[in-house]
């Protein structure tokens, strides 16, 4: 079928065969679309919609494109996790590590800051030295040496992806749920894993502020995963205000090793937690999701999920010693302490004010190809919930540069609530999908195309 | 407004002001948005819909991004009719002199053949020597000198539109009403007329083949050129079978002289001074279309007509000695009778199928860039509603090419029904849409939204 024909027919509402996702990636892949007839297919799918089956088929085509890992090159199982973003998500530098300790083997493709939202590769790379951009023969030997790797999507891995990505920012379909699906899923099933965990948020901070969006999301996610062949299950957690007490990538990084040393910020432990026992079912470590939490929190306390993370620093490149080191990150950065206005309680933190005041400091880029400032960045001194003075510290941000300390505080001033009493704390995990409950109606294909789009 | 806001609210359903379509428009003509974006644009429009404001103003943001004739350029009241184009359509060649013989000017910009359909520009083309290219000064000096003029659309004229179109080609959004009605409006706007009627074609051979879709269109164009502050009519006429008796670049040319000397097949008599007679009415020549009809009538008898049409190819370049000499332009194509291969009566001449099988036999392009068989087409001999015997002559094709020949016989054979009885011939004119009955029931915007797309 024609690029025109198969744009035509989804314009018109109909399902697409495996065929035509095929032709729709490799088109994207090799060119062989015009950038034109792509743009022009991703605004159809944002409004049309693609079903479960769709998406599946588009998951395994885009992975097609490129090289994929074959599982036999891990002698674990080979268990991913994947966020789909937040404000202070550092929770991968733990989750990693943390399930390689627990005995899964994590080849984890990672992704960059971009507006509001942190990047995993933007935390490690404020260690020197550490590579990012590594080949899949790189990411199988990294896996080997420690259990766990993070690195880029390079060339080799779903560069139909590569090129939608790119596209989807120009052309204002970015939130199209078939879409992320297809993008996070293609390049997980490339990985060679027999398992993914998904941790999908949910809030200000999140892709979707509605519990419904994310829920929806969430299915769409999982019902594709398993549809492309990929055991997948989701977790659905919070992001009304950010996961941890910091924001800002050398910050992200020392409190993931703390958390991975036993400490740390409670709800960026739970989660942790949750999402490895999560992962360690789903690998067939553990037989269920309560003693995989036991496994893992020996595996936090006895310190070796921290060793984990020191040998895969070192086997990337990186010099391991910064890792108990702040000083030599954070070095001398200026400091704006934000407070509180009136006495409370401390009613909301919105994740996404903290994120843009975080990438106003200069902790994310506003667009790719800016340069990250390790040290910037927001640490919550008064978390949700605590009872505040007026002019108790509330926010501490950071910059190398003053200038963007004072563009960045009235943002951050905005995203403090304070109110009058202290109200119920916010569930850390919001629900969970799988296969079992994925679909308890068994609605049809159609009813879901409102939900699809 | 950003291009990425602009897409994303039309993506989201939302009217969009005149700023925006401005932006719009421009951003295609001067390449500040890229291809991708435009493409998207495109299929959000195609599936989300304008309403009548909006098409209006696209309409005026897209001529604008030319040069437009000032009205003041013109001696005498200047109406110009457009056709959205159907098989053996030679009307223009017709009523473009007809009119200025009537006392009008007549600065036709017209288009060229794709597909199944043949073009006004391919036609004249046949003419040794006449030239389509024009500039608007030259547009203008040869309606001083004629009293009309059919050229193509410059580079002058409604540079949006070129980009657009050739867009719309690639990302299977031709059929979005909205963006046919901006790319006929935007370049008749740009022509400084004071009233346009529009010849909206409904049957296999059109756009549309369905009635309510061709009223549709038809209904959106009024009311977007009277949005654009262009007066505006349209007359619905049929295209289940071709116009006249051949199809075909100049054996058009030649029955539309005959028609200019008071010959010529009835229904594109009838069909030329219908929109005529709409014509001198909306140019403020006759008071009723009834005495516009008269006007007409002796202008063609009179010979007055067929002598504009000579003035109109002399100044053009033409050598208007082809016109009374077919042998001149036929020379010795081959030929090809197709015969009824039972009796009784032909119940149709099915237009798209005679107009592919002219494509095939050379008479038009099936992409932009390929040369025209002047020679080739297909002549009826037996017209919609004649009695036949089996082995009679029902069509003869013409190409230069033997072997085109072949491959159009049995496409033509299956255009040709044969019934056995002689049934009710189908009505010409269909229908006839203006502001007083554009909108009976005063239906609101947001109710128009399914007939806008």
């Amino acid at each position: 079928m024609s690029a025109v024909k198969i744009i035509s027919s989804k314009r018109s509402g109909r399902s697409l065969d495996s065929l035509a996702w095929h032709e729709f990636a490799v088109g994207a892949a090799d060119g062989s679309w015009a950038e034109s007839q792509l743009a022009a297919m991703l605004m159809a799918i944002a409004l049309v919609g693609m079903d479960v089956a769709e998406t599946g088929w588009l998951v395994e085509a885009m992975a097609g494109t490129g090289s994929q890992i074959s599982p036999e090159r891990f002698a674990r199982p080979a268990v991913d996790k994947h966020s789909t973003g937040g404000v202070g998500d550092k929770a991968s530098l733990v989750v990693a590590p943390l399930a390689a300790a627990c005995g899964l083997d994590v080849p984890m493709i990672s992704g960059r800051g971009l507006g509001h939202t942190g990047g995993t590769l933007d935390k490690l790379e404020a260690i020197p030295g550490f590579r990012v951009e590594l080949s899949i023969d790189e990411m199988v030997a990294v896996v080997a040496e420690a259990g766990c790797v993070i690195c880029g999507a390079s060339r080799e891995i779903a560069p139909a992806d590569r090129v939608l990505y790119a596209l989807r920012d120009a052309t204002a379909t970015v939130d199209s749920i078939p879409l992320i699906c297809s993008s996070i899923l293609s390049k997980k099933l490339a990985e060679g894993i027999s398992g993914l965990v998904l941790d999908v948020k949910c809030g200000s901070g999140a892709v979707f502020s509605e519990h419904r969006d994310s829920e929806r999301l969430a299915r769409t996610l999982v019902s594709s995963g398993l549809a492309a062949g990929l055991p997948t299950v989701a977790v659905l957690s919070d992001m009304t205000s950010p996961l941890g007490r910091t924001v800002g990538t050398a910050n992200e990084l020392f409190e993931a090793v703390a958390c991975l040393k036993g400490d740390g910020p409670g709800d960026l432990r739970a989660l942790s937690l949750e999402l490895v026992s999560e992962m360690l079912v789903a690998g067939g470590v553990c037989d269920s999701a309560s003693s995989g939490w036991e496994v893992a929190v020996r595996a936090l306390d006895a310190g070796a999920a921290y060793e984990r993370l020191e040998r895969m620093v070192v086997a990337q490149g990186g010099d391991a010693r910064v890792l108990t080191d702040r000083h030599r990150l954070l070095g001398d950065s200026k400091q704006l302490v934000v407070r509180a206005s009136v006495g409370g309680w401390v009613g909301g933190l919105d994740a996404l004010k903290i994120g843009r005041a975080a990438a106003e400091l200069g902790a994310s880029r506003s667009s790719t190809g800016t340069v990250v400032d390790g040290s910037a960045g927001v640490r919550i001194v008064s978390r949700v919930g605590s009872e505040v003075s007026a002019g108790d510290a509330v926010l501490e941000l950071r910059s190398a540069d003053r200038l963007r300390l004072e563009r960045a505080e009235s943002l951050a001033m905005s995203a403090i609530e304070i109110v009058d009493a202290p109200g119920v704390l916010r569930e850390l995990v919001l629900g969970r999908i799988d296969a079992s409950n994925l679909d308890e109606s068994n609605r049809d294909p159609s009813e879901l195309d409102e939900s699809n789009r």
